[in-house]
């Protein structure tokens, strides 16, 4: 794993290290909530991310760990990305993100997994990790 | 307030619009945790901010309504920050990214939240916001 550089021993420090841009947990949003596991699939996000970026962020999101990568089976040339463990642990990240985004963006649309979270977050982080966990699982075994 | 450039109308996708980057969210976790609430006090937290980078930020987070400002009643040179709720609202947000960067960082130092946060997550963010209420609110009675 390629080292992070650290720039003090705190844990939000550290996190920010890692994922404190614009883009990276875009894409773990879409590999939580929209099911995206391919480049092409990134692609598509509405935000348009530039391919060079994307490429930089899925290769270190593979090296630190966060996702497991491998050729599709009727593509030999086509990735496939799974969300590891240390992804999955992000998921309550990503819904505290949704719920302010909702709340301090009046423009925003609602997103069908809002509904869920506003009426029982941890209820809905679970839901989200569990599905997250058995798609893992699945991928594991194909392997 | 200066307009966010939006690159879509997802709340994840906004909120990292305003503060996806290595340096905002550290200053709100300074201001958070840390009861810090000037400019001098910022620059002396352990990543080394630049200043330039440190007065880009907090000049953002002012015109996006994240802190308030003012001069301090014993120097009129030096600005004071406090905490909106927009701000104040983004605690489960750190809590979540502690907990996430204590777990997956093994060279971490234990931060004294950290124990409260493990033993009790919903009740540890109540006290963290009920604190900055408190702060916001006298901060506001000596305007």
């Amino acid at each position: 794993m390629k080292p992070v550089i650290s720039r003090s021993d705190c844990p939000v420090s550290y996190s920010l290290d890692i994922f404190g841009d614009k883009w990276t947990l875009l894409i773990l949003r879409d590999m939580m909530l929209d099911e995206k596991t391919s480049y092409s699939e990134f692609m598509t996000s509405q935000e348009k991310i530039a391919s060079n970026i994307l490429i930089n962020r899925l290769n270190t999101l593979h090296s630190q760990g966060f996702v497991t990568k491998k050729a599709s089976p009727l593509n030999k040339s086509k990735f496939l990305y799974t969300l590891t463990e240390k992804a999955i642990d992000l998921v309550p990240v990503i819904v505290d993100l949704i719920e302010w985004g909702e709340k301090y963006n009046k423009k925003g649309q609602p997103k069908s997994v809002l509904d869920k979270v506003l009426k029982n977050k941890p209820k809905a982080v679970k839901e989200i990790q569990d599905g997250l966990r058995k798609k893992r699982d699945q991928s594991e075994l194909l392997a």
